[in-house]
């Protein structure tokens, strides 16, 4: 077998096959086959396509390229989580507690990583104290003990598609449909879970900046999971502004607190009852989804889900005071509060600039080596749909550096007021389970 | 500027501007454009096509990279021609000779090289003492004296061409009529010579396997040459089956030695001419192309073009009793008939099975460090069309070693012998000016 042989056949349109696929991987990975051909072959796919057999070959090579966990000492079905990436997203912190308190052993890897905030690692850390490397026995038994642990990744996984991804994203190869969803579910699938929910974002500011492309990607992603013995469950959510009000790292825990605590922040605590309900169905524990939907904001609205977070946060030596009293989070030294520049309506609110502007203010990595400042962060004061008069104070930016005029102009250019209220756009779009 | 946006731009179908491609090209010559970014590049231009601007500003770029030829101390207008390759080509040794009767003067430079028999530098090596290494002085000043010197290329000609071909090999990315055009047009204009005409074969037995493709290559390569202030003209000829009736190295020394003394050989004489008379169309020395063929037939006929191959193998020290009698020319040890196993019409004549059974007989090279016999080769007995009784002799084979079964075997599969009389296809289908 020769790699030119596989460049050009994908080239021509043909399908590859299960040999062909485990014969690239594998070669990669051994640097038997060089970037050069890799490239090619990744441009040839990005025009022709992958079958659901070939996607399902790619994803399955990748996890066996690497380590793949193995929970089976977790008593129960282990459902997975994970979504394509937002601003503002905060609905991990939301999740885990509150499928932990339905019933279902919630055993999460997270990972730091570069962007507008930190990752779900970065922000935990916010609260003093926790501990998020812990050995896997420690790791294991905390799920059979109290439904839910959050630690950092360590094993190697999927090795090839970190690899694969890193050529990508300089041959400007990321944006294919198959690619990104064996990218995805390689990670998924290697991290163990018997069953997977993905939260698939959509529009100005997801990847997916269209519904069709993100229907395209979680058809795909739920044919891999399903394919490859996973029963997966794709939601398809709204991505037009930022999730919730806060962006940043301890003010998104406080916010998902928040909603722990019975808050009503519509649009997260929607999604986040959503995404658990797909769980719970994939676990058995409840038969429909409408009932899923109504005893999960009953374990919000009576404080299950809440003491299943302190119980996390104790068991990974967090203070948990800081929890009961949020005003204890880490806080910056200095505030500035954009105001609207004219009266009407909200319109517009592009999350990636909003995201930029949060990293601006130190929330975020730009390069592996920044540090995060988890007191840093933007509070939205109002959202879509949203009423302002003329001064009335739409940003607050939090920082520990006085200057945070790039911020603010980020903030202003993001947001658009307009004199007619925006048709409301749906939360959730659509749920795809094959 | 950045690589990974010049690829994005060419992924998503736009043009590349003259900066962008200098900038990738001077950036792959200097290591600090990786393979894998460049073969990515070239997978979306294989798919995007180039336009006519920028496939001139790819040639002039890899023209820029190395050493362009100086033949301005040679007196009148020179004119290069090519072919883009086929079996049994030895047109070189017939148009030089021509043309520098005709009054051209002819500077060629040639190449070794793989493939099914030698490059026109080894076939020359067939006659004995044939000198092709000389001095750079002494081949400006033969060419002045003689109008005719064929030598071996010495200097680094559009070295970015090299570099691009043999990432675009592993890659399955040599398909693609803009870069091949880029490709030959690049060494053509670094060969220095005021106007280039060019053979483009079109048959089972060439790269280009239909008019259509050939007509798009042609036009690329015109385009390019006169856009680059090269006039340029294309023959787009017949490649059915091989040139002639001789395939190897000193046979065809031989075959083309028996055109310029005037043998009517059809295919070989009327490409020849055709080919001639562009060039001096190109240079002004005749004013339409009927004149310009029939006054080249009387060159051919009245021995004027022999005497001028004479000259040169005399002023390159060969061994000009071999011309005069060209059973002194390296004879092969054993020879082989290979006879019809039916009686019939000779249909087809695939050449490049044709080719590689004169490989296996020792007249090529299929790795840079295998040796060539100059006495190996094939000598057809038959062409299309002609009528074959069974056991009659239809190809004999000429080899240094006894054992010529493999190439006899690839003979008999490459020659079809039918009940009916096949269509006459012609020897030169379009002649291509801009």
């Amino acid at each position: 077998m020769r790699m030119v042989d596989i460049i050009s056949r994908k080239r021509n349109g043909e399908s590859l096959s299960i040999d062909e696929i485990e014969f690239f991987i594998n070669g990669y990975m051994e640097d038997e086959i060089p970037d050069y051909q890799v490239s090619a072959l990744m441009m040839a796919i990005y025009y022709k396509g992958m079958s659901e057999e070939e996607t399902a070959h790619l994803t399955n090579s990748m996890v066996q390229s690497g380590e793949i966990i193995d929970l089976s000492s977790i008593e129960g079905h282990k459902v997975d989580k994970h979504s394509t990436g937002g601003v503002g997203d905060k609905t991990t912190f939301i999740v885990g507690p509150l499928a932990a308190a339905a019933g279902l052993p919630v055993a999460k890897m997270s990972g730091r990583g570069l962007g507008h905030t930190g990752g779900t690692i970065d922000k935990l850390e916010a609260i003093p104290g926790l501990q998020v490397e812990i050995s896997n026995e420690d790791f294991m038994k905390q799920v059979n003990d109290i439904k839910l642990s959050v630690v950092g990744q360590t094993g190697d996984l999927a090795p090839a598609d970190k690899k694969l991804y890193a050529l990508r994203d300089v041959t400007a190869t990321v944006d294919s449909i198959p690619l990104i969803a064996s990218s995805v579910m390689s990670k998924k699938i290697a991290s163990g879970a018997d069953s997977i929910v993905l939260d698939v974002k959509t529009g100005s500011g997801a990847f997916m900046k269209t519904i069709e492309d993100a229907r395209e990607l979680a058809k795909r992603m739920v044919e891999i999971g399903n394919k490859l013995g996973r029963n997966t469950t794709a939601v398809i959510s709204n991505m037009d502004q930022p999730l919730g009000f806060e962006i940043g790292n301890a003010n998104e825990i406080k916010e998902a607190v928040q909603v722990l605590q019975g808050e009503k922040i519509a649009d997260l605590r929607e999604l986040s009852i959503e995404l658990v309900s797909h769980m719970t169905i994939l676990a058995n524990v409840y038969s429909d989804v409408e009932t899923a939907k109504k005893e999960l904001a009953k374990l919000l609205d009576n404080g299950q889900a809440f003491e299943v977070f302190k119980q996390f946060i104790k068991a990974q030596h967090g203070d948990t005071s800081v929890i009961d009293d949020l005003t204890k989070l880490p806080s910056a030294e200095f505030q500035l509060e954009v105001e609207a520049p004219k009266e009407g309506y909200v319109s517009e609110i592009e999350a990636e600039k909003i995201g930029l502007a949060a990293m601006h203010l130190g929330a975020g990595r730009q390069t592996k080596d920044d540090s995060i400042d988890h007191a840093a962060g933007i509070t939205l004061q109002k959202k879509i749909g949203d009423y302002v008069k003329k001064g009335e104070v739409i940003v607050e930016l939090h920082s520990n550096s006085n200057n945070m005029e790039s911020s603010k102009k980020l903030c202003l250019e993001a947001i658009t007021i307009s004199e007619t209220k925006p048709e409301k756009s749906p939360m959730i779009y659509e749920i795809i389970t094959e």
